[in-house]
This record gives structure tokens, sequence and C-alpha cells, in this order.
């Protein structure tokens, strides 16, 4: 029987990449829309579902990326839309013009009519040598997955705009002292985070700094910065948060050879359409939203894929 | 007291016109960035509000028009942000690029750098001589606000797309006998409403009619069509419901003298900004997400505005 039903594979008619606050908004209108659909991603929430306080989504005063993403995920799934948990390894375009979809974990393959990437960004890299050895062992990505391994110790965060300074503010319940180093002579990013970073007495900023080096035995000990600050150029930290903003992922724009703007983010028209026939993006992936990445602008690009999904499968039928 | 207040009047950073999801979004960003603001309204929630269900927001599952708003009014208000519920009667613009804008009922005055415009769109009428006598005697433009009063009646809805499909729905709840009348001869939007409205036993299509007249003593007792239906041009009916979509109020685009497309929506930027500096706009009234009407296309319209006024305070400091 498995077999068999592998050989009669189902053709979807959308396969959304991505299971972040963009893919599961474009789940829950191909839903409504009675498209036959299936969402593929590895990171359920996407970078959202790790931000610990989330103030500016317009219906809740404060909620957290892991309850918005259980509640979209709810909705998508109460619509009746499948999430599959994997990686998408290959894609390929069959001569018909469909896409085939190869993902990593079970090695499956999925035939569809039309693809919605919405895979977001990741996390930007410091790119010095020691960074992936200390990766878990003092070095982190991520301040609401990590701050707890901190209490009551000695941590610094690398950066200056919304990540770095929620961070920060976050840390700062937890350790006993945080500092945020900073290449630029001022925090950037939404002002009612750097008010609360400013005025916080555990979190010292460090200006005009860059960090050049991490020293340590088997884990982080101390980081190096290019100037002096008080005197010394090395620093001792427990850990070390990197908040130095996100990158687009480019393996799979590069499988679809999709024409990106010169940081990377695909190129999308109004409708979400990449510049391949078939191919949308929707999130923090594109170009649009006048680049403004927020969890309510990806929704709506999500939302705005799908109607114009929805449109082109009928003038396609 | 009262006087010298109105003499050393404010001077706002931003003024908000409009309190639905995209004005109170903007509210809740322009919040969160410590601009000094207000927003101006007459309808709390725009039409949304008076939507009976919502079924696509992405974190809930079903939600009213009404709950919906109360939660965004509730965050706006949480973080400061300042409502009157008045119209906006006119807008002038000072030599030195300040707004001067008047409300109705108060005849007050308020100073503004920046203006969002985020005023949606009204009902679009039939322009039947007889429209305006039976408002409220027969004729509503709103199935959630006036269902109740057609207890096991006989009403008609007029429209085929998402806002006449829900209202004949909610009706059928209610009335004993729902026709629905469409110009087309399918009905559009939403398959998932569309399904609930072709399955459901009260409701019954009229399909390639137009309502033509309207006819009654005192109240509304008859439509008229153009054509016959079951060899009778006349339809005896206690309500109608129309819902043939919607159309941006052009009052104070005149008075800003902004750009429009050939429908009347407001040509805005990729940063929602509009032909004239200072002015942005945000929501239905836009040409933007790609004529996508919808509640999270408007929020998310209303973040870029203000994500794109705190750029352009701080630039003009």
């Amino acid at each position: 029987m498995a077999v068999e039903n592998k050989e009669k594979r189902d053709i979807y008619d959308l396969i959304i990449i991505g299971a972040g606050p963009a893919g599961l908004t474009a789940s829950i209108y191909a839903s409504r829309y009675k498209i036959n659909h299936l969402v593929i991603g590895y990171a359920l929430g996407g970078l959202a579902f790790d931000a610990h306080k989330i103030c500016n989504f317009p219906t809740e005063v404060e909620i957290s990326g892991a309850e918005l993403t259980r509640r979209m995920q709810n909705h998508m799934e109460h619509l009746g839309g499948k999430l599959l948990l994997d990686e998408v390894r290959d894609i390929k375009r069959d001569d018909d013009g469909r896409f085939r979809i190869i993902t990593q974990n079970n090695q499956e393959e999925f035939l569809t009519k039309t693809i919605v990437l919405a895979i977001g960004t990741k996390h930007r890299r410091l790119n010095l040598p020691e960074e992936e050895k200390f990766l878990g062992k003092g070095i982190s990505y991520c301040a609401t997955c990590d701050a707890m391994f901190y209490r009551d110790k000695v941590v610094a965060v690398y950066g200056g705009s919304d990540s770095a300074n929620t961070a920060s503010i976050y840390l700062s319940q937890v350790a006993k002292k945080v500092y945020q180093i900073y290449r630029r002579d001022k925090l950037r990013g939404d002002p009612s985070w750097i008010e609360q970073v400013l005025k916080n007495e555990k979190i010292e900023v460090i200006y005009n700094r860059r960090i050049v080096g991490l020293k340590g035995e088997n884990k982080l000990e101390k980081i190096i910065l290019d100037n002096e600050y008080q005197r010394k150029k090395e620093i001792e930290v427990d850990g070390l948060f990197i908040e130095i903003g996100t990158v687009p992922d480019d393996k799979l724009i590069k499988k679809l050879n999709l024409e990106t703007d010169e940081n990377g983010y695909i190129k999308v028209k109004n409708d979400q359409q990449t510049s391949q026939e078939g191919v949308w993006a929707a999130g923090d992936i594109t170009n649009n939203s006048n680049n403004f990445r927020q969890i309510i602008t990806a929704c709506s690009e999500g939302a705005i894929a799908v109607n114009s999904i929805f449109d082109y499968l009928n003038k396609n039928k």
C-alpha cells in the first residue's frame, strides 16, 4: 500500500514553504479559498516564535511569539490546513511546468502547480573563526531560548536594533550584568525599547565598538573589541548573544532562480509574484512592505499571495 | 481657561484620520515610536466593526468585527493613544506646511505636521430615487446591525461577493426566507462562503437580475427586477440589504488634492506616501496591497505608513 501511494502521488494546487506568520496566514487564506495545499516548514513560527514579548500585534497588548504561533497554527489546522515539519532539500520544475519538491528528513517528493516561498530570514553570523566552536557553549542567537542558562551571570549582547535591544531587556531579568555592544553611536529601532535599555541599571551599552575575536578553552570566556573600552580590549563574559540582524537564506532562491534585490531579498510584484511563473513569495524573505519586516506585514503578504494564486489557478484550470 | 487652551494649541506630529483597523494599528505603532499623535474618527472599527463573523484574521478562528475592534482599541489606549470620536470637516495646509484640521461636532481645530488618511470606504448605493426614503424603513446596508428586525420575515440581499454572501448566511438564521439577487451568473469571492450560501435551504439565489425599482407606502414592500423571475418582475419583501460593494469617500481626498486611480482609490508609494508631502494613506482607501482589501492588509499598511513617518519626522526635526 505504501508503495502504491507513493506511485499515485497527489498533485497539490499549492505548496507553501515556510511555517512562520506569512506561511501560516497563506494556509488560512488557502483553506478559505478551498485550494488543495500543504505547508512544509522546519521552524514553526519562524523567527517570530523566539520573540519573548511582542507588543505591536494589533489585537494583543502583549503576547509571546510562541503563543502567537500557537494561535495561528490552531486556526490553520481548524480550517483543515496540513503542516509537514520538514526541510525542503530540493525543488525541480518538470517539463509540464509543475514543481517537484523533495524534503530532507523523509526524502519525500511532492508535486505542486504553485509555490509560496515564505522561508523568512536567518540570523546574521559574526563570521569569526571561533564562532561555530562556541555555539551552544556561550554563543547564542536567541535570548528567549537560552537566557535561562545565564542566571546571575555576565552576558554580552552584540547589536543595536530591535532584536538586540529586546534581548538585552530580557536578559537583564535573569543575568547579573548585560553589556550591549554596538558599532554605532546610538541605538536604533523602536524608541520604546531604546528607552527601556537606557534606563535599565543592569545594562551597560558600549558604543562604537566591534567584536573582533572570541576566546576560551572549552567554552566562551572573553570577547575581544576592536578598540579599548575602559582601558581594556577584552571583556570577560559567560555568554554572548549575537543580534546583528538577519539575512535571507538563498538556497531555495537559487534553486528557483528568483530575481533578488541588492541585499538578497526576493523581488516581488504587487501581488507577491516573483520573477518565475508559478512562484510567489511572502514575508521577511521579500522586498515588499517597503522592507518593513514585521509579523503583521508578513501576514498581509501571505494573504495577498494566496488571493493572487486563487485567480491564477482559476485562469489555468 | 478653555479659551487660553484654545489659543495655545498643541502641534501634533501626526494626526490619524479614521479609526478602523488601519488607523488603530497606525496609532499602536505611533505610540511604540513615541510619536505625539491623535486619532480622529467617527466610526470606530470602520466597516470591519459591522462584520458578524470574521474567519480569516490569522490569530482568531472566529471573531466578530466588534470584538476585533475592541481589542485593537484596548491595545491602542493601553499604549496611551488618544481617540477623538468626531468627523473631520475640513483640512487646510498653512504656509509653514502644517495641516489645520477642523472637526464637525465640536468645531475644534488641530494642528499637525503629518497625516495618515485611513478613512476606508463607504457602502455603494443603488442610486434609485426611493432608496433614501426607505432607509431604515426596509432598506439597510448592514445585516449585522439590522437582521434582528426581520425575524421570520422575507428579505432580499442584493449583491454576490463576500459581503453579500455573508449577509445572506447571517440573515438566514433569523429571517423566514432570503432572496439573494445578483447581476452575474455566478457568486464571487471566498468559496467557503459561496458553498454555505448554495447549500442553505432558506436562501434562493436569483442570478442575472438587477433591481431597478423599489415600491411601498410608508415602508419598502416590493422590489422590481429588470427581468422576470418565475414570471414576475416584482418580489414582495419586508427588507432589502444592499451589498453591492464599497467606494472611497472622496471628500477629504479632494480637500488634500491627492492623486487617485481610476476607481477613486488613493495612489500610494511603497511606504504609503500619497502624492502630497506630509500625507500618508492606509487601509481600504488606498490602491496598495494589490487592491486586496482585508483587515490584515489594512493593519499592515497602517504599520508601514507610521514606520515611514517616523523616518520623515526624524529627518525634518
